[in-house]
Formats: C-alpha cells, sequence, structure tokens
C-alpha cells in the first residue's frame, strides 16, 4: 500500500488537493499502520466466533455475536468511523483514498463486523451531501462518531436488480414527514445492539408516483424517533421481522424489516430517490471491491504462510535440502504458481484500486471543475470494474488458498473455509458483477465516461511507445500493449453492438469486463515497471518478475476472452429459450 | 444419460461384454429412472436437515443425521449398495457405467448420505479382489449388501499427499493376524450408526519394514471382530476420537480414529499396500468426478428453472411479452449465457465421462486381452481428467447457480449455498486436484499410456478430416480440430519437458489437464453431432447447438491455456521461494 501510494502514485498528488495539504509519508504509513495494528488485534481474534455464533435474533430483538460490542466500541473510540469524514461533523477528514485502503483491511480480516460500519459511513455521506440542514445537522454527528448507524433498504421480496418493481409506499403527514409502509430485505446491519439508534435509508413510492424507477423517493427513518433537541423518543414504527441464515458473514444482521407508519423524511428531491441513493452507492460499489481486495491479500498470505510450514512430499531437483524425506509444499512449482496467481493479482489489482480512488478525492475536492470533471468519469468507468473483478478475484483467492491447504483447508480449524463464504457474498450484493458488467458495456462506453476511456488507452499507448525499446521493459511492456490492442477493438464491437444489437452487447459483458480488468491492470503493472525502471535492489527487483509473471500467466486469458466477445454472439442467439426445455 | 449410453455409445458395447446380454435399452432407461426417483425421493429431501443436524459425536459414538438412517434402510433393502457386484456376492451384476451414472444422481442430491455406502464399494471390491478366501468370505457379502460398511484409512496429521511418512505401525500376532496402532484423520464414514459392522481399510508400517512408499501394507480392520462363524464378537481397539466441523457435507462423519492395537489382517503382498490400495482408489477417483458431475447437474436444473420463474427487470428486444413490468431473467443475455455455459459442459462433460467408464468395463470383462489392456490404459489416461476437471467444473457451476439465484442463492433456503460447500470437497479430497495433475504429466503421457493417448488423438484427427467438408458440420469440427493440434503440440511440450525440466512441467500441470479435459470434451462433442449428422428434429438440432455454443464460448480458454504453457516456465521459475518474502 505504502509503496502504491507514496512512489507510485506520489504523495504529493494527495497532499496538493484541498484539505490535505499536512498529509505526508510518515503521516500516511502511521495512519495505515494503525489501521493494521486495529485489525489484527481486534478484528481478526474475533472473527471466527462471528461466524461460528452468528447474530441472533430473540423476539424480535437482534444481538451481534461475543466480542462485537467490545470491538466496536474500541473502533468509536479510536475514531475509525469517521476517517473521511469532514472535521465540521466530527470526522478526521483525511482522504477517501485512506479510508479505501483501510476499507481493504477491514473487510480482509472481519467482513461480518465490519458491515455494521459501512453503511453507516456510506449513509452519513448521503445525508451529509443531500439532507436539509436541519436533518443534517440531528443524524450527521451521531453517525460520523458511530454512537448512531445506519442502513440502505432497497430490496423487496420480489424486486432485487429492478428496483422500479418497488412497493413500499409513503404518505405525506401534516408536518412535512412521511409515513413509511413496506418490507424489505437483506438489509445489511438491519437491526443490531451496537449503536443506540439506526438510521434507514429507504426507497419508497409516494401517493400518486409514477410507476417505475421515475416513482421512487428516498426518506430517512430511524428506528427511535429523535427529538428536536437531538435526544432520543419513541420507538419508530420499524419491526424486524427476521434475520437471514446465510452462507457466510454470519455475524452480520441482515434483516427482513417491516415498515409500519413508521415515519420518515424525505432526503432529496421527491421521486428522485434512486439518482439521490446511487450516489451513494457508486462510492459504496468501490468499497465492495475493496472487501474483495482485502480478501485476496489474507488468502496470499494465509496460503504462502502455510505453504512455507506444511511439509509433503519432495520438490523436483533441486531440493532445498536432499537429506530430508520431504520438503515445505511451496517448492512444488503447481504450489508455487498458485500463489504467483494470487500475489500478481493482488498488488497488480491494488494498483488500479488506488489510481481510482484517488480519483474519488480528484473528483471531490480539486479546485480545477475539469479535473474534477476528468476524475468523476475515470470512478463512473472503472466502479463496475473495481466491483466485479477485485470480488470475483476475491473467491477465485479464497478458494485457492483453500486448496493449498487441502483437507485441512477444508475443515473450519484454519479458517480458510470461512474466507471463502464470506467473501461469496462480495459478487452478489450491491448489485451482482452481472449486472455491473451490463452497467459497463450499456453506460460506460459511450458519451463523456467512454472518451475518458479512449484518454486513459491512448496515454497508456503513450507511455509504451517511449518504452518499447528498452530491452528489460519490452517483456512486459510489449504483453501489455498487444492486450490493450484487444481491448480497443473489443471496446470498438461493444460499442458498435450497443448501436445494432443490444442483447450482443449484452450477452458480452462479463467477458468484456473481465478483459478490461485484465488488460488495465497489465498495463498498471508496466506502468509500475517503467516508473521504477532505474530502481535496483530486491524490492524493485521482485516487482518486475511479479509483473513479468502476471504478463505471461494470468494476462493470456484476455486473448480468449476476445476471442469470445468477437465470435460468441451467434451461438448465444441462436439458442432459444424453448430450446432449454428439450 | 440414455442417449450417450443408447445411442452414442451404443447399447450393445455393452451387451456384448461377457455378463451383461441381456442389458438393453428398456433395463438401462428402467433402472435409471428409478435410480433418479431413488434421489429424488429420498435423498434430496434429508440433504438440507443434514447440512443443518450434521453427524454428531457423543460419548464416542457417532450418529447420522434425522432421516439418514431410514433412507439407508430403504437403499439397501433396494439393492442399490450392490449394483455392480458380482451375483456371487449378493450384488446385481449390472456394469460399472451403470453404477457411475448412479454415483452423479446420488453425488449432486446428496452426497454426505451418498458418502456412507461409497466407501463401502469401494472396500468390498478391494476385498473381492486381493483378499484371501476365507477374509472375501467373511465379508464381502455383508459388505455388498450393505449390512455392514467400509472406509479407507490412509492420511495422518503429518501427511495427506505424501503417504510415504506414514508412521502407523503393525505388529504381527501369534495367529497370522497383526496388531494395527496409530491415529488416522479424514476417515469418510469412519464411524456411524447405519451398519451393524465397519471394516477398515488401513495403511500401516509393518516392524523392519523399509522407510517411504516401498514399507507400506494394507490392513483390513473391523469395528467389531467377526467371529468364525460369522457372528459379530467384541469391539475392536478402534476409537472415534472426533469428528470434523467441515465447510460441507456435514452430514457425512469425517472422522479421527485411534487404532490401538487394534486386529488387522493383511490385504495383499507385505509391503506393496500402497499398489493394492491404488487399484481401489483410481476407481474411486472416477467416482468423485461423477460427484462432480452430479452437482453440475443439479446446479444447472435449479439454475435453469429458477431464472424461468424469477421476473425482474426488462429484457433486451424483442421481449417475450411487452405489457409486462418485467421478464423472467432467463432472456436477460448474461443469465442465457452462464446456462449454456452450465449446460454445454454438463453434457460435453458427461460424454467423456461416459466414454472413460465404460472403458472400466471393458478393461475388467472383455474377452480380448488386447481389448483390456488397451482400455486399461485409456482408464489410467482419463482418471486424472475426470477427477479433477469435473469436480472443478462442479464448483463454478454450483457458484453459477448460486450467481443466478443473486441474493437469494446466498441463503440457505434454496440449497445453492450448501451445494457450493458440498461440492467444494470434490476438489479436494481422493488428491488434490493439481495432485492429479502433476499425475497426468508426469506418469500418463509416456509409456503405453502415452501412446493410447496418441492413438486417440489420431482417431479423432482421422474422424474430423472425413467431416471437415461438410458444411453443416465444419461450425463444430474445425474449432474441434484446431484446439485438437495445440493439445497435441503442448503434449509435446510436456513430453519434452519431463526430460529436461521436470519443475517446468509440473508448474505446467494444472494447465495442462484443463487443455486436455477442454479439448477432448470438444472432440467428444464433435464426434456427437458427426454421429447424428442424419437425424433432425429438435432434440438433435438442440444438441447441434449446444455444441456450437460449447466451440464458440468454452473452448477457447484452450488459446490462452496453450500459450501459459509453452511461455510460462521462465516466470514461474525466476521467481524464487526466497523473492516470497520480499
Amino acid at each position: 500500500m505504502l509503496f502504491l501510494v507514496d512512489e507510485w502514485l506520489g504523495i504529493d498528488k494527495i497532499s496538493t488537493l484541498p484539505g490535505h495539504k499536512d498529509l505526508d509519508s510518515e503521516t500516511l504509513q502511521f495512519i495505515l499502520e494503525e489501521a493494521g495494528k486495529f485489525c489484527s488485534n481486534e478484528l481478526l481474534p474475533i472473527n471466527r466466533e462471528g461466524d461460528e455464533h452468528g447474530a441472533t435474533i430473540d423476539n424480535g430483538v437482534v444481538s451481534t455475536p461475543p466480542g462485537f460490542k467490545a470491538a466496536y466500541e474500541h473502533l468509536v473510540a479510536g475514531g475509525w468511523t469517521g476517517i473521511d469524514a469532514k472535521p465540521e461533523y466530527g470526522g478526521q477528514g483525511l482522504p477517501k483514498l485512506v479510508q479505501y485502503l483501510i476499507d481493504e483491511m477491514q473487510g480482509g480480516t472481519n467482513l461480518a463486523f465490519k458491515l455494521y460500519s459501512e453503511l453507516s459511513h456510506g449513509a452519513y455521506h448521503l445525508l451529509a451531501n443531500e439532507a436539509s440542514e436541519e436533518i443534517r445537522n440531528r443524524f450527521v454527528p451521531n453517525m460520523v462518531a458511530g454512537v448512531w448507524s445506519g442502513t440502505m433498504c432497497l430490496t423487496e421480496p420480489h424486486c432485487g436488480t429492478d428496483l422500479g418493481l418497488i412497493n413500499s409506499k409513503a404518505i405525506a403527514n401534516d408536518d412535512g414527514s412521511y409515513g413509511i409502509s413496506g418490507s424489505k430485505i437483506f438489509v445489511t446491519s438491519g437491526d443490531h445492539d451496537l449503536t443506540e439508534n439506526i438510521v434507514h435509508l429507504v426507497l419508497a413510492r409516494m401517493s400518486g408516483a409514477p410507476s417505475g424507477t421515475r416513482g421512487i423517493s428516498l426518506f430517512a427513518v430511524p428506528k427511535y424517533l429523535v427529538n428536536e433537541d437531538g435526544s432520543l423518543g419513541e420507538r419508530n414504527g420499524v419491526i424486524t421481522a427476521s434475520i437471514e441464515h446465510k452462507m457466510g458473514i454470519r455475524g452480520s444482521a441482515t434483516c427482513a424489516l417491516n415498515f409500519d407508519h413508521a415515519v420518515g423524511y424525505l432526503i432529496g428531491e421527491e421521486n428522485k430517490g434512486l439518482r439521490t441513493l446511487f450516489r451513494m452507492m457508486n462510492m459504496e460499489r468501490l468499497t465492495i471491491g475493496m472487501q474483495g481486495l482485502g480478501f485476496v491479500d489474507i488468502a496470499y498470505q494465509n496460503a504462502y504462510q502455510y505453504a512455507l510450514e506444511r511439509v509433503q512430499s519432495k520438490a523436483p531437483a533441486p531440493r532445498p535440502n536432499d537429506s530430508k524425506a520431504a520438503d515445505p509444499i511451496i517448492y512444488q512449482p503447481e504450489i508455487k504458481r498458485i500463489l504467483l496467481r494470487m500475489r500478481s493479482q493482488l498488488e497488480g489489482g491494488r494498483a488500479m484500486a488506488v489510481f481510482a480512488c484517488h480519483h474519488v478525492d480528484v473528483m471531490e475536492t480539486s479546485p480545477s471543475q475539469e479535473a474534477r470533471a476528468d476524475a468523476a468519469d475515470l470512478v463512473a468507468l472503472f466502479t463496475p470494474i473495481i466491483k466485479s473483478y477485485l470480488t470475483d478475484l476475491a473467491v477465485t483467492s479464497t478458494l485457492s488458498a483453500q486448496q493449498v491447504f487441502g483437507g485441512h483447508g477444508y475443515v473450519r480449524e484454519h479458517g480458510m473455509e470461512q474466507n471463502v463464504r464470506d467473501s461469496r457474498i462480495t459478487q452478489i450484493y450491491e448489485g451482482t458483477n452481472e449486472v455491473h458488467a451490463v452497467d459497463l458495456v450499456t453506460r460506460k462506453l459511450s458519451g463523456r465516461i467512454g472518451q475518458s476511456a479512449d484518454r486513459l488507452f491512448d496515454s497508456w499507448r503513450e507511455l509504451f511507445a517511449d518504452n518499447r525499446a528498452n530491452s528489460d521493459l519490452s517483456v512486459i511492456v510489449e504483453p501489455a500493449e498487444d492486450a490493450l490492442a484487444r481491448l480497443q477493438e473489443a471496446t470498438r464491437w461493444v460499442r458498435a453492438a450497443i448501436e445494432s444489437n443490444d442483447a450482443a452487447a449484452r450477452g458480452a459483458a462479463t467477458n468484456y469486463l473481465r478483459l478490461f480488468a485484465l488488460t488495465a491492470i497489465a498495463c498498471f503493472w508496466a506502468d509500475i515497471v517503467i516508473s521504477i525502471r532505474d530502481k535496483d535492489g530486491r524490492f524493485y527487483e521482485t516487482k518486475r518478475k511479479t509483473a513479468r509473471f502476471y504478463m505471461q500467466h494470468v494476462l493470456p486469458e484476455t486473448e480468449s476472452l476476445y476471442q469470445v466477445i468477437m465470435a460468441g454472439a451467434e451461438s448465444l442467439a441462436d439458442f432459444t429459450i424453448d430450446d432449454f426445455s428439450s
């Protein structure tokens, strides 16, 4: 993390943004190390019991697993709930990039616990940006401090992806508030015992609103009503009906909530609730990608340690110690290959994430309007890629770590199987990865965002052209350049398909997103290697070796993805829905 | 199944083998339908409670989950434990291919339950082939009848893959039996309440035996001693220390067993226990592949049904019903693509399995010695491929089905998450998939087995040459032919590497196995399509469409696998074990 932010991106890119002039390398290092310690010392030790005990519900009251309350108190006391919140609300005012790196650490060490503060974080940013001053002052500081928390209530039993089908109703009260009624499911941290109050952000339809997505409004609905002086009043009409029994993140309470004439406050404009909410959800999607990256890291760390320690079978020549009956399994080329696949994608994926998350800060704080707009386009482009690729990588990596542990990975003891189960949700929530892939091909390749992609491709081309002749670099730059050419051709194909054959473009969405991600990571790797071309020493040499492994072992998948995209539409279209039944 | 066995393979290929002349299409259909009913009516309904309740241990006594006892009684009453056992032992004498197809069904509907009879099946075949007449008569009929069961006790805490490290001891008793002492872990069905007795097949080392794999012998160690008249005697010195808490197959008792001077009987030759056991394990590995295939099937069936029923978002034009607010998600091209990836690999993978499993029957029963030897080579070649590829496919398919269900796939209700957890073990047990890949490259590409591969490649080449000119077939035959050329080149590379750079060949093992499997399935698909080239009608038309989808969407992965194999050795070797720490 430090290498990428401090050396590769450059700490000055952050410190020259308004509000961050004091952020230097030492401060960054201190914060990240403290965050790491908190995760190692407080969150990791309660991760397994959180899974085994799970969140529980008794008579409509939800309890978190043993240890969660104490850890949450420490989270609050350490100021970790307000990292990137504005100081005016009691936050630390640090760059969002720092928050995203902490998201990675917390996501990988104890996702179930992290989720109790994560949606709050999104919710208070939304309220800070969109709510009236009165609501802002009443809710936001307590949420930044972690004394209150927040949720997002979107899904209903009959609608997940398609929020246009929402049935929950909002009826205007005389005092300007609304009575909210309806059933919401899959509400993360919908109820728990960690905070005094919970502020639900609820999508509902006002009486007489248009059908579909254009008739949905957003409301803040507190669990306990809040008096004008900020003290807590009566319980609001929000009932916890049940919690889900899930594959993983079992310590996180995923709730079904019934709203029964609950008092809610309109946030943002009437009937524009989806637009209001999606500003928050887009930021949240990057967070999900960082959760995924956290799982890749903890999977890699565990698999590496186990492979060093587990002694089994003789390694092929030259053996580390010929006199022993067996060697550590890391000397088995298949195990080494698995570890390097994880590591090269982890480091390259983190470079992509640092690039994208830094642009969130630029988008929000740069003094230049043009820079803000350009950054917003890059963030929009990379959001589905970060969300989907990094969470896919999370699951393949936790599976790989489990595989390195063999039978010992299938039992609970080492925690590898829990990582598989916990990481699996990241591919599903906040929109399935397929939905994001369709978002990429249908909305992110045209207009301003599409031009932004083209400018990025051009900037890479120029960089590679300047460095291709260097024979040390060419083994890394050339494969990246070839992959980029394929990506650009596939992009032309997708853009044409969107115009002429929408179904064909959508059927290529996941393959295209993966082609984009693998290629972009190759380009970031090439960029990194170019940036350290004059640096010697083991650390930099290992970066070059890792980059080269990526080019030879991971990047070639783009060849087949390219082929499938360019030639696969016909056989997909030819197979009709009726054919499935024969 | 019926199409593949009856039409494609040809039922006469089976009925002309000794002992199977009465097996006609109707009988086959009847058996498979009854097996399917048993799985649907008896095994599927107890699958979820088996997971939630799990196997339990109380004071050293293991109990199976509710419903398992009744289902096991029905399994025994229906004669399902002795499908391919010889009639002289009370079996049905059916072809092994039929047993393998039933393995697929049972594996997919309730693997945890199936495992209680599965190892017994392997164990009684081993005893029938290898044990003395006395032991055979005393143990085998009861095991075939399912009144007794069997296990394999291989793994010890410090050795899984590398059985040469085994520490368990065997000391000769005066009566010709042995006293077995040691600790075994990961013993599937090591203890339970379904049968009167359990016969453990245990690997142990006799006093003074050579170290490593050449000093290991195999013993039959019953839970209860068996008197000469066949009645049960005293409890033997086998203690159940604990059962594992696992990610999945939680209804299956995976035991740690302590052997304390337990009475055991030598099976096969002294110090040749591994060789004796591996004859059984090879058959068992095909069974694991069939379990994997079962998960692919149940994943596909569930995902297809859900995608038909779940209404969400509008489909791209032309929509099935423009007047509705949303369409079934199967109309989303990404969902359709996911389903077709599953289906095309399922049907193609099953063709490969039918081919391989049929050759087990040829190998065991053909009157021609040459045919038996040739078949044995093909079985040896395909065993690692069936085991690893089909179980990898099981996990990617159960994950895909879960993804189609979205958030509803992450909760327990629909069973999709259980299928992921249950199927995951198939990639690990009976040797991890990586171990089988290394087996393929190091032992299956040279000598007789290697020649067998070359003959198979040549036979496909000839078949394709004869049919390439047919323009209807060429869209399927040509991609298969191109992939075959790549496989043959990669095979040459691997064979050369084995001679010159063993580590390089081993580091390419998993990629090579996958290249082999994907290409072989393409060739089997081409073979199928050629075999039905004169047949009309929806059923056959759908086969052609599915084959074409496979060629355009699945097979292209072989391009990148080929590239990684041919060019990836250097970057893997360059990265040293020390580099991992920097």
